[in-house]
């Protein structure tokens, strides 16, 4: 299985997203800075799997601060879980994944170096196993959405890489092929960072699952020409109200989508719900360097000084979303009624 | 002013925008049949300024056949003609020119060679002309479109590289400008060959044109943000009822615009027009190598092996297109009949 980050005790090894295809590479990080650098530079992405990687960067926190005098334990190490909130601002998995590490270090902060490392190693590892757990548990569920014979687009990648090992919109797919259905994935390649060309095309070649690569602006010719059966995406960040921020391009695939008629699902983790916030406006839309626009690997390909907008994500209306697949199940016509009633079960 | 081509009497320079803006070099192409390459290999590429290349690209043909003894002068002439016509399939533009030269040469083909070539070479001269001639009156009449303070989306690129030499949807914002009319204009940069990152941006650059280079996925959030205020793009061909081909993620940027009530024009001359096809779906859209799609320069982004559909055009229908500037005047509202009474004004 493709592992995105491993965990070994005092180091957390992260697979380098960055250069895959062309090499597969792990980094090795030691510190909580590491952690939170990978996070910021793409290293590590997608919204479970950044939400994984900052609670093991939060143990090696823990375990940098040893002999540290006990006084100054507590502000050093919140001051920590306060850069890696930093790392990156649209997918709340980051603050949620930082949150309840700091809930259990609240817990057992008056206890010897060793039991509080020790439990907040064993929290890092809970959230990554539950959200491989989840992962599953949304591919089972979304699966039932998947026709025989379905064409499927997706953007960017929500998959094994994307997650803490299985993937959400791919995971679906996973599941789906896993049942013997005969699937086939479009792959926007997803630019500026070409998720979908390096990471996708990479993950769907290694389980052998058939797929077709397409630029990002082809997606509505396959649409009209009725190629395409449903559209499924990942999410970064769910408002209560349904609207859901993902990776850049996701706005325009749901409004083609629905001018088709096309059923658009989103499969995300409870962990991508933010329940704080009572519509998309409110979701920061992080803006990136105009470098991942301008250049291709290290190629540029505009001329010099070339002025670029490069915003990360754009927000999708819930009006726009046809389901969103959940591990606590899926939610059909997702409002704030329907969100709260299926966030609600245990 | 850019100029794509330049005749030299014996010589076509073309232009290599494969490589802009990374090197700015001219091809000299002293055969018919390396013109033919050059429109296959996108070394110069746009509707119009493809009929251009053509047409001296068949005085060159003739050229080439003097002493050529006159029996098989005809036959000759006529397959270099025949080859021209599959150097690329969807622009009409290249099928225009080689027809108009055809007549010409039917007209004069009893006569010595060297008045044969000359005619030629005056036909090849006319169409070029007429064809900055005819960009600057869409520019003209185009720009009673463009309000004070416009935020103007473009694809692909439809200036003066794709042209004879002052463009058709770039006509309309250079006239524009001109008039002394504050404009910005969001490049799209136009996947797989990125002509707006590497085309539209250097001639906006060139002229001091505000502009802002996005990712094609990117116009949907812009949209939806109300920073749009109307699209203008080239085409390849039109149809009798209006459908109109254009570069790929045409179709969908249209689609967009309709979801936002934001008008979308095509600006193309009279050329482009294919009268004898009843609907887009006549039109034949070429597919292209994947190594475009997964190759950018000569870097690789893609897993090898990468399966890959890459067309190269799409079709809008006439149904989400608001007007068509022509050089003849502005069809709004484009369907059969006012497309006819459009075309016959001369």
């Amino acid at each position: 299985m493709i592992k995105p980050i491993i965990w070994q005790k005092t180091k957390l090894k992260i697979l380098d997203q960055r250069r895959i295809p062309l090499a597969v590479d792990y980094i090795i990080c030691s510190t909580c800075r590491e952690v939170a650098e990978c996070i910021g530079n793409l290293s590590v992405r997608g919204a479970p799997a950044i939400g994984s990687a900052a609670a093991f960067g939060l143990v090696l926190g823990a375990q940098e601060l040893k002999g540290f005098p006990k006084e100054g334990f507590n502000h050093a190490f919140r001051e920590k879980a306060s850069n890696m909130l930093q790392a990156r601002p649209t997918a709340v998995n980051l603050s949620w994944a930082v949150e309840r590490m700091l809930r259990k270090y609240e817990s057992i902060k008056e206890k010897d170096l060793g039991e509080l490392t020790g439990g907040l190693e064993e929290e890092a590892l809970t959230i990554y196993k539950e959200d491989i757990v989840g992962n599953k548990k949304i591919g089972q569920i979304g699966s039932s959405l998947i026709p025989e014979g379905a064409q499927i687009l997706t953007h960017c990648n929500a998959g094994a890489l994307a997650t803490a090992g299985y993937g959400t919109a791919l995971g679906v797919v996973r599941w789906a092929v896993g049942q013997g259905k005969e699937i086939h994935v479009y792959v926007d390649e997803t630019r500026p960072v070409l998720q979908g060309a390096r990471l996708t095309a990479w993950e769907m070649k290694q389980e052998e699952i058939p797929y077709t690569l397409i630029t990002d602006n082809m997606a509505g010719m396959l649409m009209q020409k009725g190629k395409i059966d449903l559209v499924i995406v990942g999410a970064d960040r769910i408002a209560q109200n349904g609207d859901t921020a993902n990776k850049i391009g996701t706005y325009s695939l749901a409004v083609l989508a629905k001018y088709h008629d096309i059923p658009f699902y989103v499969a995300a983790p409870s962990s991508t719900f933010d329940l704080t916030l009572t519509s998309g406006e409110e979701i920061p839309i992080e803006e990136r360097d105009p470098r991942e626009v301008t250049h291709v690997f290290e190629q540029r390909i505009t001329p010099e000084g070339c002025s670029v907008f490069n915003p990360s994500f754009d927000v999708t209306p819930a009006g726009l979303i046809s389901a969103i697949i959940t591990e606590k199940g899926i939610i059909e016509n997702p409002q704030k009624e329907n969100i709260l009633s299926v966030m609600q079960i245990n």
